[in-house]
Order: structure tokens, then C-alpha cells, then sequence
């Protein structure tokens, strides 16, 4: 961590000591858990017995808080032998804080193994020697605490309350359920309330609640948590990002392939996965054979297994496989979490399988297909370089790899991306290239890989005839442009509010009657198939509600082009399209030729243009 | 049964006990099994103790029947006291029938359910009194059974003994095993000729045979068996066939949906599936969590989760989904064979929610969907009606059922399909309309299948509003047009015996250089670029071989177009395509212009033109 992260973390712990304060003031009887920084902010976990703290209490406790800030008490630190200090957080009454120390004292240092990150964080560092602890103390608030902390209760910056949930002591559901009070904290009362802007814009822009407003995914008990089902609208969406991943790929020599999504378990005792991943798994077992079967959690291992069904030429290299297709893993339900954590995930995959010295070329042609993707949904990229370091944690020679990771450089440098380099970073069975995209309230997501491996090859024993006659082993690149398309999904509805690019957008044209008359109905019937021979997505809203109710319902799905039809449409054969307010340049709609509007929709959404100012 | 059919079972099982007469003379230590009549012809299970029958002594075999058939012996029937025959048995040392006619007796009628149709077809008819059991002697042969048989060994037509198999008695591997000796056999020289050439073709088109020399599909011992992997090649067929199936629903209103390939066991409970098929599931545990999981083996149960997430009017009925994805079932392994069945088959699947007075519209728009695509693919269609009968083992008013009988039976008609209609063949749960195609070689299969289901509507309390504000149920349609895509694959492959026309081809024109010189590869290149750039599946041999050796390479992949590019080529810019003698309209190829070529053969494809004549 930089030094000024180191504040802003002494500061937010800080603020959870002060809160802690504040609430020790409103219920002495108190007894607290832990209290640890976290990012943007800070909570504690508090056990009031029979009382509760609802959000409602908030304002309360700030107003304490705020009178601790005022009165600038310095932290004190006080160093206790450890068997004084569980004599402390007995005569306090604090048993939480009395179980860590007998923890910490039973254990040892070894009690980082113990104790989770942020539990133990709070007492003492997992290298600490724990003869003894330390204690802080503000005014007449004491807690036991490694720190460090800032000066004084007065350098704390700006905060603010901002949620309250449940949480098991220890994070064990056998243990007592205690209350966990966030808090939000930055350097600045400028910087807080820009943060919480941003929060509430991401809100907003939920994707689990867009998903549903937009009619775009759904979920069911039934079926099972973590496995989305996709509408018709969402179905398109998935589709058309498909779609173009594979066109980007197929353009660049990528064949596709189809493979089953279960195996035999042995599939994967060859390729190393069971031995690693085996518990992340789902089980398939046969009712008619004893076969041991399991969901792919990714598709390599079956890919080999066609490049391996035909002998293979150093004439035929590079030879590459695309698949977007499903994989399984049982992710923990606790993670679980709309598109963006899933069980099952679509990948946009691909296996080039090449020559030492085409590893350059293959790299290039991806990133040229990652650059294009990115720009096309507009979001800036960028990637990391991950290297090997030099423990002997990594297979293959390092002449390989050192060859390798030039190549891996060259290649991004070419494409003129933005990147950084981290040594350290690489699997152990190859470099990669990671892909970062920043999204329109400034976060960053990883969306994607390029992978090296030097290890598959070899543990399948794959092959091919070089031109001196020898057999030599092929490299497999591994490469997901969008990653996974739940997953891509997620942070792109968040990232256009749900407001997709024509291309995209699951209707593009919606077509309302400004009445019943068969005319009209006529007209929009006519207009409606006319867009369909264009290939154009459309709908046409003729039932007898007022037209401004029909503005609002195709605002609702935020539909690119409302046409509206009434007399002046029929009479002149010109429409005048209402364009989504992100997309429209000027503020005043003008009129267009029927089959004009049509023939520049029809383009807009073939050449995959971004009109949007997100 | 016909008469017709009748009297060829009496020969081919006439013919069964004539095969026995031969082996008796031969091997007169003999214990012999059954020995039914079957589909074109007839077995007998034979247990010589340490000797075996090979094929080498067929000949021998054949002429022993023929001495037999000469003699003409009568069949003479006789009855005995099921005590005789057991003692007869005990005489003539045949341990088999003598344990048959013991579970017979001991059992009585009840056997049936123990015995297979075949085993107790040849003693006694399932609802038989057991107190006497016949035989029946030709010459010195005395055979238990229940005949009938032709009058004498003279009248059984012509037969040829075809083949030699291991079968343990009675199915059961704990018993021990003998050999099954199969004859074919037919009325007349002619027919058995012509059944024996069929039979030789269909070797020849053998779509696991092909599916290998046209590198389609492989399979691998890692990851199961029933579990096909597709290589590019066999991509290209499955999405092509896959595409144009979507591309006739989505034109007739059907939507895209996607679901995952897992679900909660609870899922089936509540469709009903798992009480019925449980059995034939792939269940999937999952590690982290107790909820029991397992692969879908369709996917109307989810689907009918996507229908319910939102509530549905009148007004926008019919709701129509399709989604061509894979499902998996738990076949029994000794049944797995290529592409006909496996345990991963990808469905072109749909489902319809309508009202009742929508039935026949709907099912009209299916017929004349499955209509086009038979039609396209060059195959004959032939569909069967399959109705309730006038027990009480159907779910549904009968008012209901009736009107969709009507409504089934109208909308074939209207699609002026050939059919015929059988009462009793319908599902508990719906009438419904089988697929069947006849193939080259005149064998029919049943490919698909439209299936009315007024049950699982109810049992997961599908809904939507009546016009007068009521809620009412939907009626669902089930229908997949080609059904599964690898059986469909299977049958095509062999029906074309690879032939594949152009729209369907992996590689539709195949561009041969006679040199290696620059200008030729240039233009080879060139060639190659434009035929790309109108979409056409293109590659180009410019290896250093004879030419003559290049074009016997691109027939082996029944390549539709060859171009052979020379001097006179580039000099002309025409080509001389050698079409595939299939397809070829006139035995001498003719020259014509590149472009001119290029977009004949893009719009073939487009048009999905069907040339060949097969």
C-alpha cells in the first residue's frame, strides 16, 4: 500500500473506533466484535442483545460521532501483557474481544491460519509475537487494537453511515448473529459525496434491476440460484455480442468446433484441472454406468481432443478453434450475485494451438480482435502484462518463457494499448495478458485473458510433424475476448444504464398508432414489415391508450427510434423519429423519407455504430 | 399384422428351425436357445459347450438347410402335456427349453412379464393356458414351439446366412453365453438380392464410417462415450442446419430463448418428469451445496419458468419460443451408436403458449415450417396423426382433445402433407403429429415430432387474462423441426452418403494451383479473397503435387466445386469448375467467368438450392 492509502486505512479504522465510541455512549451494555478499515469505509460488528440498531438510528449516532470528532481526543496507544488483557475484557464485559485474546494466546502466531484477514487485522499482524497486545484508548473509549490509528479523533475526514446488516460472530452461522454498522469515509467532504453520487448512480444502473425492467433475464427458484434464463430481449443481446466475438474471431482464421458440456472426470486427471479445481465441480453421476462424469468448467481439455484426432502438419499450425459455449462451476451461493457471478457461464472461447514462432503473430491477431470489440461497445482497455518471476514456481524453459513474454510485449505494444507489466503475475504454465475496461462511473472490471500455456501440450501429449520430420509439441494460446457473456453483460448494462447501441438494443424501432383507424393500423402495419425485410428488430404498439402512455412505455425499455403514426406520417410517407436522449444530436426532431430513416437504422445497426454519449 | 406379413414371419421362423435341423446334423451335442422371426429375417441361439460356429462355416451351414428345404419335409404339429415336454426335454438334453417350460409352469400366464417377447413368442402366446405345450417335427427335427410355421420346409423363400453374434441366455450377462446365427430372408430370389445390395450400401454409407473420412466428428475414451465432439467441419453442417431451422421459426414468430443445461431436481417434480424418467437422468451434485441437480433431458420445464415471469394477456398470445440447445439423457451404453443415439443431442426445440382456439393456426404454421425445411433437404415427408383412444388413460376434457384432434388433422391437410391417423398413439397428455422421411436407400425414420400437452400448463399453473378478465390456461405446443440434430445429421449423412449440397457443404469450392509459381498463387489467392468476401467456404491446395493427386483429395471430401487454376485460367480469367458428378447437369464441364461463377455459387448457397440427384 502508498503512504496515503496507509492514511486513508488509519483514518476509516479510526472512524470505526469513533463510532464505537458513539455507541458505547447510547448502550453502554455494548459488546463489540471487530472493527476493521474496508474499502471506502469502515464498519464494526455489534452484539446490543435483545436491542437493535436500525437505520432510523443513524442520525443519532452520527450526532455522537460528530461530538467525539469536535472534541479532538487523541489516540493513545497502551501495550498490555496479554494475560492483563483478557483480565480487561472480562472486567469490561467484552467477551468477543476476550475470545480472540484466548485465541491469540492458545495459538499463538499460527492463529493467522485461524482467523480470517479482517478479524485478525483488528488485534495483531499474523507475524505479531503475542506475549503482548495493544490497546487504544480516545477520551473513555478503550478497545483493544494493533492500530494504527490517526493522531487524533479530529483527523478523520469526511464520513457517513450508510448501512446496517447481519452478521455472524466470525463469520459462523453457529455462533451469535451480531450487527455490522458500515460507514462510508474520505479525505474530503467533496470526495465522500462524489462517491456517494457515484453509488447512487450505480443504483441506478443495477444491473440486476435493469435486467428485470428491461425484461432481460430472470431467475427461479426451481431452477436454482445462480442460473440466469434469458428472455427473448435478452436472448438478443447475448446473441448479437456473440455474434460479433465470433465474426471478430472467424475473420482471423478461427474455425468453429462444438463440444458436450460433460465429461468423463479422467478428462481432467490428465489435464491437471481435477487435481486443482476438483472440489470447484459439479458431479454428473450415470444411473446406468459407473462412469464418474463432470460439468467442463472450461473447454481446453475437449479442444485437445480434436486438434489430437488427425495427425497434424507444421504447415497446418496455427490451427484455431472458437467455441462460445457453456461451462459449469459451483461457485459458493453466498457469491452468487445476478449476471456478474453465475454457475453458469457462457465463454467466448478460443484455442489456437501454433509453432514457438508464431506466437507473436497469434497474439497480435487477438489483441487486434480485443482492441476492435472494445472499441466497438466503446470502453477504453487496458492490459496487463503478467510475467513470470524468478522462483522455479513456473514449467517450461526460461528461455521459453523469456521468448515468450517479448512476443506477449511486441504484440501490445503493435496494437498500440494501454498497458502495464507485472512480474510474478503469470499461471504457472505460461504468461497471459489481462484485459481491463473502465466503465462510465469510473470502475474497472477484468473482462478478459490471453493465456500462454506450455503445459497442456505436454500433459496431453500433443504433436505435430515439423519440417525436418521431428515431432514437436504446439503451444495452446487460451483467449476469451468478452469473457464470459453473463458476466460482460453485467458490467455492459451497467455501463449504457441498459441504454444499448442500435446493434445491440434487443428493439430497436417501435412503431405507435396515434389511433385505431384502419389507416393508420394499415400504414404501421406496412412500415413495421418494411423494417423487417431490413432485418430491423420493431415492434408496433396499436392499443387504444393515449399517446403519451405510449411514449413512456417505450421510454421504459429505452427503445433507439419511436416512430409516431397519425395522419401527417400517411400523408407525406415521413416519420419523424424520436431518438433516444443519449443518442439524438440535436434537440429537434426532424423529418425523414420512410425508406431513408429505415436504410440508416438498417446501417447503423450493420456496421455497429455507437452513437451513444454515455 | 397384414396376412402378407404374417405368412414371411412364418417362413422366416420356419426358416429359424431349418437353421437348427442343419446344426443338429452338424453339431448334434447342440442346446439350443430361441429362435424368433425378426425385422428381414430370423435367428437362433445356439450353445455348442467348447466349440463356436465361425463364419467360415456358413457355407457349410447353408447347404445343410438347402438339403433340408429339398426334401421338403412337412411341419407337423404336436401337442404334449407341459409334464411330457419337460420330461422330452430332460431326454433330448436341451437344458434351455427345459428351464423355459419350468418358469413356464411354475409361472403360467404370469411369465409374460418375466420373458421377453422373444423368448416367449417362440413357446407360447403371452395369454396362453400352459397346461399342454406344442412342438413341432420336420423330418427327424422336433422343436418346442408355438409355430406357426409354412407347411413344409420347401415353401420358405430364399435366405442367406449374414452373421454371428455372442448372446447371453435370456439377455442376462450372469447366464452363460451362446451364439446367435442371423439369417436374412425374404419371399423371393429378387427381394433378398435387393435387400443384400441395400444392405451393402448402407455399409458404404455408414455415418460413422463417413463421419471419420469426412472428418465431421470424433469421439474419445477421456471423455465418454454417446458424447460426440464436432471438428470444424461438422460445425459448419450443425450450424448451417441449426440456423435455417431457427431462420423458419423466427420468420413464423417464434423468439430466441436461452436456458442453462442444469436445473434443481424439484424442476421435474413438479413437471412431472422426474416420477416418470428419473431413471434416465444424469444427476449432478454439487459440492458446495446440498441441493440435488441434474441435466436437462428437455426444456419445456424451463421454459414454461421464462413464460410465467411475467404476467400474460390474450392480446399477446401466442407466446413462441425456440432455442436449439442441447439436452442430456442417460442411454443405456450397449445402445449408444454414432450419431443416432447419444447422450448429448442438440434440439431445435420450441415452444408455443396458446389459447385453444389458436391450436390449428399454430400447428399450421409448424406443418408448414416442417414442410419447407423436408422439402429443402430433398426428403419426402410422411406424418402420422397419433389420437386418444376411448380409454380413460388421457388427461383433458374430451371436448378439448376432440376439438385439437380436428384442429391437428386440419392443418396437415392444409398443408397438403401425406399422412394416416392411429387412435391410441397420442401421449397422456396431448395428441400429437410424428415426422416421418424416407432416406435414398427407402429407409423410413422418424425424425421429429409436433406434440399438443395440455398438462404441464396446469401442473405449473400457467396463466394468462382473458378478454373478459378471467384467468385462463394456455395450451403448450412442443415441436422440434429437424429433432435432434446429431440423429438428423446421422440420417442425412447417410441418406446423401456425404454428398452434402452446396448451402450445406464445409467446403464448397476447393481451388487447386497445377504449379507453384508466383502468378498462379497470386491468383489461386485472389480466387480465393473474392469467394470469401461473398461468403463462400473456400480453401485452396497449392501443395507440390500432381494435380491428379490434388483432385483426388478433394473428392475424398465430396467437395461440390473444384477449380483446377493454371496458365489458361489466369490468361482468361475463367475457370472450369469440375462439379460433383452428383450435381453435375452435363458430363462436360464448362468455362465460364470467375465472378460470373463466384455468385452462381453464392446464390446457391443463399438459396439453399437443392442440385443433386440422389
Amino acid at each position: 500500500m502508498s503512504e496515503q492509502e496507509n492514511n486513508l486505512a488509519a483514518m476509516r479504522h479510526s472512524l470505526a473506533h469513533i463510532l464505537a465510541t458513539a455507541v458505547q455512549r447510547k448502550w453502554p451494555e455494548a459488546k463489540f466484535g471487530v472493527g476493521p478499515a474496508i474499502d471506502n469505509g469502515f464498519y464494526y460488528d455489534i452484539d446490543l442483545g435483545n436491542q437493535t440498531i436500525s437505520e432510523e438510528d443513524f442520525e443519532g449516532i452520527e450526532a455522537e460521532m460528530k461530538k467525539v470528532i469536535e472534541s479532538d481526543q487523541a489516540f493513545e496507544r497502551i501495550e498490555k501483557p496479554i494475560d492483563d488483557a483478557i483480565a480487561w475484557t472480562k472486567e469490561n464485559d467484552q467477551p468477543y474481544k476476550e475470545e480472540l485474546l484466548n485465541d491469540l494466546k492458545r495459538a499463538g502466531t499460527t492463529l493467522a491460519k485461524d482467523l480470517n484477514q479482517e478479524e485478525l487485522g483488528t488485534i495483531a499482524d499474523s507475524d505479531a509475537k503475542v506475549d503482548t497486545v495493544s490497546f487504544y484508548k480516545n477520551g473513555d473509549f478503550i478497545d483493544l487494537c494493533k492500530g494504527p490509528h490517526v493522531e487524533s479523533t479530529g483527523k478523520v475526514g469526511s464520513f457517513k453511515l450508510n448501512k446496517i446488516a447481519g452478521a455472524y460472530w466470525r463469520g459462523n452461522n453457529k455462533n451469535p448473529q451480531m450487527q455490522r454498522l458500515y460507514g462510508v469515509a474520505f479525505n474530503s467532504a467533496e470526495e465522500l459525496s462524489e462517491y456517494l453520487l457515484r453509488q447512487e448512480e450505480a443504483l441506478k444502473r443495477d444491473h440486476r434491476k435493469l435486467g428485470q425492467e428491461l425484461d432481460l433475464f430472470v431467475f427461479s427458484d426451481m431452477v436454482g440460484s445462480g442460473l440466469p434464463m434469458f428472455t427473448p430481449r435478452g436472448t438478443i443481446l447475448r446473441e448479437e455480442l456473440a455474434k460479433f466475438s465470433n465474426s471478430l474471431r472467424e475473420r482471423r482464421g478461427f474455425q468453429k468446433v462444438w463440444i458436450p458440456h460433460m465429461t468423463k472426470q479422467q478428462l481432467y486427471e490428465v489435464s491437471g484441472h481435477w487435481a486443482k479445481f476438483g472440489d470447484e465441480l459439479f458431479l454428473v453421476k450415470s444411473q446406468e454406468t459407473s462412469d464418474q462424469f463432470v460439468l467442463k468448467p472450461m473447454n481446453c481439455p475437449h479442444h485437445t481432443r480434436i486438434y489430437a484426432s488427425q495427425p497434424r502438419s507444421y504447415k497446418e499450425l496455427p490451427i484455431r478453434y472458437l467455441e462460445t459455449t457453456t461451462i459449469y462451476r459451483d461457485e459458493k451461493t453466498g457469491e452468487l450475485n445476478g449476471l456478474s457471478r453465475v454457475r453458469s457461464a457462457t465463454q467466448d472461447d478460443s484455442h489456437a494451438f501454433c509453432r514457438e514462432d508464431q506466437i507473436e503473430t497469434e497474439i497480435n491477431n487477438l489483441m487486434s480482435a480485443a482492441d476492435e470489440l472494445y472499441q466497438t461497445v466503446g470502453m477504453s482497455l487496458r492490459v496487463r502484462l503478467s510475467y513470470r518471476d524468478d522462483s522455479d514456481a513456473y514449467l517450461g524453459s526460461k528461455e521459453l518463457w523469456e521468448s515468450a513474454q517479448k512476443q506477449l510485449k511486441n504484440a501490445v505494444i503493435s496494437n498500440k494499448l494501454d498497458y502495464f507489466e507485472q512480474a510474478g503475475e503469470a499461471a504457472f504454465y505460461g504468461p497471459k495478458i489481462d484485459f481491463m475496461v473502465t466503465d462510465a462511473i469510473g470502475r474497472e472490471h477484468q473482462v478478459a485473458t490471453v493465456q500462454l500455456d506450455f503445459v497442456m501440450p505436454e500433459r496431453f501429449n500433443l504433436e505435430y510433424i515439423a519440417e525436418d520430420g521431428s515431432k514437436q509439441r504446439p503451444v495452446m494460446i487460451h483467449c476469451a475476448l468478452l469473457g464470459s457473456i453473463e458476466r460482460f453483460m453485467s458490467v455492459y448494462i451497467e455501463h449504457t444504464a441498459g441504454r444499448f447501441p442500435v446493434w445491440l438494443a434487443p428493439e430497436q424501432i417501435r412503431i405507435l398508432t396515434v389511433n385505431q383507424e384502419k389507416e393508420t393500423l394499415d400504414f404501421a402495419a406496412k412500415l413495421e414489415a418494411e423494417a423487417r425485410d431490413l432485418n430491423l428488430r420493431v415492434t408496433t404498439d396499436n392499443a387504444n391508450e393515449s399517446i403519451g402512455k405510449k411514449i413512456r412505455a417505450a421510454e421504459v425499455y429505452k427503445v433507439p427510434y419511436v416512430l409516431v403514426i397519425g395522419s401527417k406520417e400517411i400523408g407525406s410517407n415521413q416519420v419523424t423519429p424520436r431518438i433516444r436522449k443519449d443518442m439524438a444530436v440535436l434537440d429537434v426532431p426532424l423529418s425523414v423519407g420512410v425508406e431513408e430513416f429505415l436504410k440508416t437504422v438498417a446501417n447503423e445497426a450493420k456496421s455497429r455504430v455507437l452513437k451513444s454519449s454515455l
